[in-house]
């Protein structure tokens, strides 16, 4: 597995994308509104990976939760696999409980999966194929 | 720039690993105390990039504060720079607060710099010369 992207949980958007524009070099892959989950996300490559810089839409979206309670900051991690569904089945075999018990289609197209936080030392950690 | 390292807060080092090692499929390249920090490190591959799990070996170290303040989670984001002596003088030029205002050296061997989390939309951002 490599990272496949860090998510940051943001208050405003432009500026967070400046800053990672503008002071740590990374590029602008793309940016979308996402209602459902009540967020805009803003994807910043870097290197291999990605910045994913998330502003909640809604005070009560799970993003606009987050960011009331703790701030910004960061808010999950995520690893690329080839095989999605085989690595929700070694997850699971691990007795490693998943947030999402099959594979959804992630902002990008890509399919992806989350871990719970609980089962990965506190990490909200997703699972990207990739 | 890319991700050189996350940085994971956890309070259980060994099983922290096993759980990288075993489901994540990473591998674990060194584990070192740092009485100083207060805290023991474990590094893990990857891809292109590492895991750091941190440990704390003392309530009073900064990561056994966050620990006991917040649970384990993510507690950093590293990147990786060519010059970090240039990295830093971009970095206060653009009007960021440093926590290291000259490059000292990490647990690595390599020369690291902080950036504090209020400068860089609440993240604690690490800059390593790598």
């Amino acid at each position: 597995m490599r990272i496949h992207h860090v998510g940051i949980a943001v208050s405003d958007l432009d500026q967070s994308i400046e800053l990672y524009r503008s002071v740590f070099g990374a590029e602008l892959l793309d940016r979308m509104a996402n209602e459902n989950e009540g967020l805009e996300a803003a994807f910043m490559r870097m290197g291999d990976s990605e910045v994913e810089l998330m502003a909640p839409t809604r005070v009560d979206s799970p993003v606009g939760k987050f960011v009331a309670r703790r701030g910004p900051g960061l808010h999950h991690v995520a690893y690329a696999v080839t095989d999605l569904g085989k690595a929700i089945e070694e997850v699971r075999a691990a007795g490693l409980e998943l947030i999402d018990a099959e594979p959804r289609m992630g902002m990008h197209g890509a399919r992806i999966a989350f871990i719970h936080p609980k089962s990965a030392v506190g990490v909200l950690t997703e699972l990207v194929e990739a």
